[in-house]
């Protein structure tokens, strides 16, 4: 019962074997192989379009990396406060990105939309010379809160902001998860709807270390070898990454292990709402956030049920809190087991573990 | 009637004329002219402390090289967000600090106190590792919206946040104005109250370019010449600051300068409540934050007046302002004549002008 | 015949079977795993004496973090100009030291001596404030000629450097190859000689992507784990690396991989010399620098060999080199066959091959 | 007697007359004075061309913020290895431009010629990705050794280096002494020549703080209002500068402050020869290296004259030096009189002083 992170499990079988298979032989380094390649070209048909891939080790380098090519230095990145660049990643963004500044929106469920982008806008000014200029808005997907952006709502929030000059960056750490949640093409979610870059996460869903900058706008791409290079992002054997994401996008492998992992979410939160918990925020992709009684908390730890208590700043004012209650995470992932799910539902309901 | 800013006259006559002497015959290069380190003596005595004292260009330079000197990139500066350093000054904090990252207190007239920083940190985790780490808090006297610490609140604060292993700056670029507004020591006002480090603006009351920053921990100066050169701020011909400053400071030239501009400013104040407007802020310093009546504002400008409306975010919520008004700052100086506020207040009361 | 390089082996069967082993299961993540904890514990064991180990992705970023900790932006980074730090890593120290300056030293071979590190100061001054000030010395073990320092070579040049107020850094991406080369503890040639951090590679020696920053001075790892996290080098699936290099260290794998490519190249050198051949540099470790006859290049470059020509801008002047010749670079690794070894030799000689 | 440097003087009457002129009143601050825009204006007519002109503090930060326009992090800086930037700023070319590495050419006199950049690059390789790409040039007019370029030798140069797509930057602390020294406009000396941003000094010859940046090719300027500002540069009372500037440039004001400078180092150069001391470099504007018995030296310096002993790490091997002797450099300025020359060499010649 281990709901601390989806990254607490290795890779998947499929994407183990990949690494084992890939291991024999003679590659290129320095990413010019041929499994990295195949993987960028898979990429290409999944987005229905050309695209620059660069791998990457760890989600915050591709995040920092993908945004310090979109912003000058006396730029702004404009996201949620919550969101994981601003809030989870030491100041990458502003170290990879020159000293840039980071800006906060609104927005339910650490999900701005364009009247949040609008209402950031009314209460800021940004006089030329004397403040930054703001240069890029990245959205996550899912949330931090797990919501899940649909096509609509980042073409409008994007045309709003290609209208101010900005530049959209997508941090796709869960895109899989966010992907399977609703009837939309990868395309549709991104650069049909004006997503620039796209920082595209497999560990979470599947890997052990497979992240990705994905430019749909090559052009912005011009550098991002040297800006990888100098980061000490590029592995001389490259087929470690390139073979790991092949195997990940093969067969809609990828798609399969999000939808697992998305079901359990929806199974567990199901049950923990018929043992007496409360959702704060929908359950759109592979996190739960519930509120339960602490007993019910004690009693799943008790059990060996891993999870994290969630900050009290980030609950919406709707969301009353007892004094006997907590607010959780519960996060899902491939390898999360049917039997986990039903026996922490048991033991929150106070029931028989199966 | 020009209220548009402390910066638009030029130096005091006693500091024109230091410019004037200092510039006959050889002086030694690059900040080892005697009249910095006769500047910088004065300051010894001013404050009743040893310090180390760096001249550089301008505001912004010394508060942003200062506030490198105290965090390292993964730390974290604390101000209140309608500060210069978080607002005006173009990202150099972040740019000269290696990327680090600014967050916003609250508090009542863009001055935090302990109270509100007790809150930030009631609101706010910062897990190791993963988040950046508080290092600095900054506060600026006067602040933005024309306040003045007194020395217990600045004690207050200092410790709060020297209990949680900040470090304090001040930004100080109307610190002569925040002096002479109350019955306090330099000393009292900085170091004894926990400042480490200071903004020592003179500019604004007096200098044509009189900036230095100001150490009270001289172990915290250890690399600053470095800092200071490598940033483009030594100036070979370091007696132009020198003997500005040296001029502001001696015979408390600069008290004085600071005490007719406060003066100014509650004249100022005063005839336009007189003449019905309302005060957002107090005045403590020497800038006015009126509420006026439009057709007020457009009298004044009709006149030559030059003031600059104040954004409404910044406005309390105590502060209604009416479709027919407007918020404005109006900033007095040592070059500020009386003839100048009565000429003002006289328009504002729509009476002859003297 | 690939002596293209000693990155296009995958891992060894060994630490290629530790990946899949430790893919089971849940584990903590973010560089906490146990996998992560007993190869840091095996490398207090290996290396006699306490040290924190922290896992990169790469080679580059293990030199550049490190010598970020070391210096400060107005430092300077000695080595010599061959150096990878200096010449093959897009200027990734001077992007993670925020800006430090590298300066060459010279050396035969790649390999500053003590003497070389005087002559570089009497050649040089360092101004204060005026000029970057020199902080940290760097050497390559072994050296980008294949040449191996011995313990007494860096203990004289170590204590050359701390005479200066230098600390030491060591590039070991072949430290092991060096290691085997001579009668020599780990420690002898490390913190007993005076290294304070060490870039421990095990990727070119059987690792698929095995890295650490090595302190032996664990005051100086007092940051590390910020730099590591903002910089996109902490692992969320840490096992990754953790199982790596746990694997490597086992049972002295690592040594006996090192041991078989250095042999390899040994038996290369020799058989190239006795086919006509010259050697650049002496062979010491897993590289080969022959002075070849063209023909000879163009008959293994037929057969399938791969190689690269070695820029004649470092080839020594006593190491005259034909019309009809060319110099190149050959690297032997832990998966080089003596077969392949065989039939290149074969070929130089203009033999049948085996 | 001082020839120390050109910087110990203060400023020309002129140009203090206008400090003090330029005090009074009000004028708009952060750079948009009328002071200011009239020395810009004055810049075009004499550079014949359209241009962008911004003040700053110092030399040091008209350089490196020029340069931090011309490149890329990963981009590399190309420059005589005794330049300023090189060699006497504190690094601030690295820390403005993000980390940018500094190579050195050669070039007699410390001023690179079309071959040298030639050889330069014959010498080195520069993979792609692997290794920083060489992006700007930078040339010193004068040179370090006092040397001037001609514009042809500029124009062949800079036809060297944009072919290999460099952009060109000329460092002009001495533009003045270059300027003057030979039949050559401002035109074809810099835009016509090939030199894309110029730092133009004023403050070695005249000004107590007159830096500029003059773009030539505006597109380049497009973000370096904002670079100035986030670099502390932008003064708040620009007319400080303006007004300098202004009067430095006026009825060729800043010509006859260079000639005389010029024929002073002229005038001694030819008396020291005359005394029996040996020049090591031509002397083409207002700086003199000679070789001089210590003994004169001695005798000078107890007379109290002041200048600086050059380190002879720098001296053309053509340039023997007795062990009785010592070269030195001496600079004149518009300050320098005739009755400090004239004493000098009577000193040098053992003869009575004048």
């Amino acid at each position: 019962m281990n709901f601390a992170s989806d990254n607490v499990a290795g890779a998947s079988a499929q994407v183990l074997e990949a690494i084992v298979a890939a291991n024999a032989g003679a590659a290129k380094s320095y990413g010019v192989d041929d499994f990295t390649a195949r993987a960028e070209q898979r990429l290409q048909e999944i987005f229905e379009t050309d695209l620059a891939m660069f791998t990457v080790a760890t989600g915050t380098a591709a995040n920092a990396l993908a945004l310090s090519a979109l912003t000058p230095p006396w730029g702004a990145v404009l996201s949620h406060g919550m969101a994981h660049i601003a809030n989870d990643e030491c100041g990458a963004p502003e170290f990879f990105a020159g000293g840039v500044k980071m800006l906060a929106l609104g927005g339910h469920g650490a999900k701005p939309l364009a009247a949040d982008l609008a209402a950031f806008f009314d209460a800021h000014q940004f006089r030329p010379v004397h403040q930054v200029q703001p240069s890029v808005l990245s959205v996550s997907q899912a949330t931090e809160c797990g919501l899940v952006y649909r096509p609509d709502e980042i073409a409008a929030l994007a045309a709003a902001a290609k209208a101010r000059g900005l530049r959209m960056h997508m941090d796709g750490a869960r895109f899989a998860n966010a992907l399977v949640a609703q009837e939309a093409s990868p395309a549709a979610l991104t650069w049909r709807a004006g997503i620039d870059v796209l920082s595209f996460g497999a560990t979470k869903n599947g890997c052990l270390a497979g992240e990705a900058v994905i430019f749909f706008d090559k052009a912005l791409a011009a550098d991002f070898a040297y800006r990888r290079k100098r980061a000490g992002q590029l592995l001389s054997k490259g087929r470690l990454f390139g073979a790991q994401l092949e195997a990940y996008l093969r067969d809609d492998h990828w798609l399969g292990l999000a939808r697992h992992a998305n079901a359990m979410a929806k199974r567990l939160a199901d049950g923990l709402v018929a043992a007496g918990g409360r959702l704060v925020w929908a359950v759109e992709a592979n996190e739960v956030f519930p509120i339960l009684p602490r007993q019910t908390c004690d009693r799943l730890a008790a059990a060996g049920a891993t999870f994290y208590p969630r900050s009290t700043e980030v609950v919406p004012a709707s969301a009353t809190i007892g004094r006997d209650e907590m607010m959780v995470r519960m996060v899902t992932s491939f390898a999360t087991t049917p039997d986990e799910v039903a026996r922490a539902i048991a033991i929150a309901g106070n029931k028989p573990t199966p």
